[in-house]
């Protein structure tokens, strides 16, 4: 999933932006004002055609409360305080009472929002958990959220799996994402009376009066993307370019039995439409994969090894049958003695819509480093010892997991080259609802008749 | 130690840019190019004095080979790379034979130089360990690289502490400074063999050819800052601005005893002299510290509070004592009742030069995020769970430790009201070479008569 079927949604969103948007609608999400503010509000959540930003920092929740109304109040909640901060301002008004806790945690101040965005998705843990409909909603799970399956491979940390809720904040500054995180985490926890805290101090707010907890941090991952010319597809920490077939893209297009197929619209590929409950039309599937990278042992790989495995040139990114970065796959060259060019179990061939029935997600992964771990690797050199717990923060948009990572990781899961080098170690599943309107929180469709 | 004795690198050192430059030489480290290059040779190592970039990454090493010239040779392929890199460059030459790993893994191709400074530190290990004098270079051991001591409350985790040499890389884009370091440690264990890498098999060259690893990475750690405007001082993630009073500030004092006391030059406070050995003539000594601050405690903290353990106003940085954020510190000031304005515990009185005999440090510390871990909190509330594994990269540089960090950190260990907030996690010192010129090697003068 690495560098197959996607070109960059910095540079897919950026032609979406200008070929999806609505013209019914005042606000679309993915523009961005030249305060460096992204709206908000529109059709379509933010933060998934736009542009994307330099840093990310996702986060999932596990609820803990039992009554529906207090996840309908945090999503106002943080409904209010995305569009603050999203605007550059403190998630909540500052008082300058100094006998209370200050309403924000204060580091963003001064930066503007830096084309931050918070995109909200539910877990399948918000309609069944344990086999409970813990808040009837259970009728309400839309057919496209599944369960992942078990993946081949998958070396799942359940610290990095999963969740309820979640939450995207990307960003053009590290700070700006964290703060925005620590913000919607307190107030889903405002002292985390859920999660053992308690008892007064002096310096301390009285617990007592604290709103119970609605939902508390399950796990955050943060995550950098070079910031490349905006021409430019990133290479993420493989060295190749990381997306090139993505949704929107310029050129496309992969060869196969002779026919060039496109990558579809975002429509067709990233948009959920009448075929979604009401509340995730123009809404999203997030496919959220933490993969570890064995960064040693590929950088002691040869290049055309390492070509191979992609099916891609490193430096230019083309096809290894030929042209350049945007030139169509072709899947059926041969060489001379017979063999394909893209090899049967390259990268490319596996990720692409002909390969899978015409499965597209768009990608929006980010690199992630989070320094060193003593690691077993599951191949050949079976090298243990400290290695960097690097890798890709994969994240994906799609109108139906089950006909985008799913159809398309299942197969690749078995066969990719690729797999040598990459572990998933974490995995979560989200419904995105539709963008949220003016007078609107997020996914209030979903709860308006409970 | 968090927002004591400081005004921000990137202030100070835009200050002392100018103020320091020795205009004998033709390459001031800390000046910078139109297209985002430090120069990497000069008089001071770049990345001390120079403005502070948005991303750190910090990087331990330890030594596994057992000669001298081993050491040299890493040294000088460092210091061939660290002159590339700097200047927007791939860390070796690329060659276009795809038969052999590539030279550089390729993941910063096209970015430039974003400010990349690197800066190399030999730590305690280099000259003696574990009473061995395993290199011959005791003798050398210059006096102001003490060991550390062990400071109260210390909770120092050995995977982030200590190392023989060090890296500090820094730029405007993580992407840059993960690079670079991945390429560093590259050089220095070529496959690893040091450390168990072994066998050959398709697809890897074969590490029989390999030079013998001579440094293994011991641990790693990023940082980020706020891209805060350049007149303004960033705010940590407690919130407050973090350094107004280092050496350079343009307003550099405080108040004790009815005298206006200045905070240093580069010359008197960060940069080595006459007093140490010719090597470490216009270097510095670097100590990192890996705080670990409770965010969430913090963040349900009255806001009066905050501001009495730190001495300052939370939104203006000004002094308790009043003012604007450079106004000087008075702490001899009393309010009605008798007692001190700044409170004795205050974080500002116990980092300031007037409580420490004159000690000063040049701080350049960042933020930093690893997710969240199981963590049980030292002081009341004594809550246990899932916190931010998130706090300060605390980095200073100073010209002798003994009378710089150690000095000033030994009170503030005890007494400081902030503590309760913060855990040392980690920790290093570190010796930082003067300036490399043009044909020499990092460190040169210390091997030159070995």
């Amino acid at each position: 999933m690495l560098a197959a079927s996607a070109l960059t949604g910095r540079a897919a969103a950026q032609g979406a932006g200008l070929s999806e948007s609505n013209p019914a609608s005042s606000a679309v999400a993915g523009s961005i004002d030249s305060d460096g503010k992204v709206p908000f509000h529109g059709v379509h959540q933010a933060g998934i055609d736009t542009p994307q930003q330099t840093h990310v920092l996702f986060a999932s929740f596990d609820l803990v409360t039992d009554k529906v109304p207090d996840i309908v109040q945090l999503l106002r909640d943080w409904t209010e305080a995305a569009a603050r901060m999203t605007a550059g301002q403190t998630a909540e008004a500052l008082t300058p009472d100094p006998s209370v806790p200050p309403a924000d945690s204060g580091e963003a101040i001064g930066l503007g929002p830096r084309r931050l965005t918070l995109t909200f998705g539910f877990g399948p843990g918000l309609f069944e958990k344990d086999g409970k409909d813990r808040y009837g909603l259970r009728a309400r799970r839309p057919a496209a959220l599944v369960d992942l399956p078990r993946f081949n491979g998958d070396q799942l940390d359940p610290g990095h799996t999963g969740g309820d809720l979640c939450v995207q904040a990307c960003a053009d500054d590290s700070a700006v994402a964290f703060h925005a995180i620590r913000q919607l985490a307190r107030m889903a926890a405002p002292n985390d009376a859920a999660n053992g805290y308690g008892g007064k101090q002096a310096g301390v707010a009285d617990p007592y009066d604290a709103k119970p907890g609605v939902a508390v941090l399950r796990w955050i991952q943060a995550g950098f993307l070079p910031d490349s010319p905006p021409d430019e597809t990133p290479r993420n920490l493989l060295g190749f370019k990381d997306g090139t077939q993505n949704p929107g893209s310029p050129y496309p297009a992969e060869r196969a039995d002779g026919k060039l197929i496109g990558n579809g619209s975002f429509a067709d590929v990233v948009w959920v439409g009448g075929e979604g409950p009401a509340w995730m039309q123009n809404g999203s599937y997030l496919v959220v994969r933490r993969i570890r990278i064995a960064l040693q042992h590929w950088d002691n790989v040869e290049l055309d090894f390492q070509e191979q495995v992609i099916g891609r040139k490193k430096l230019s990114g083309a096809p290894l049958t030929g042209g350049g970065e945007f030139s169509p796959l072709d899947l059926d060259a041969a060489d001379k003695d017979g063999n394909p060019v893209i090899g049967d179990n390259a990268h490319v061939r596996l990720g692409a819509a002909s390969s899978n029935g015409g499965a597209r997600i768009l990608r929006r992964g980010y690199s992630y480093n989070d320094g060193l771990a003593m690691i077993a690797e599951r191949w050949p050199p079976w090298r243990q010892g400290l290695e960097y717990e690097a890798g890709l923060l994969f994240i994906a948009y799609q109108r139906d997991p089950r006909t985008g990572f799913i159809k398309i990781f299942e197969k690749m899961s078995k066969l990719d080259l690729l797999n040598q080098f990459t572990t998933h170690i974490g995995s979560g599943v989200f419904a995105c609802p539709g963008g949220i309107g003016k007078d609107e929180f997020v996914g209030q469709k979903l709860f308006q008749t409970v």
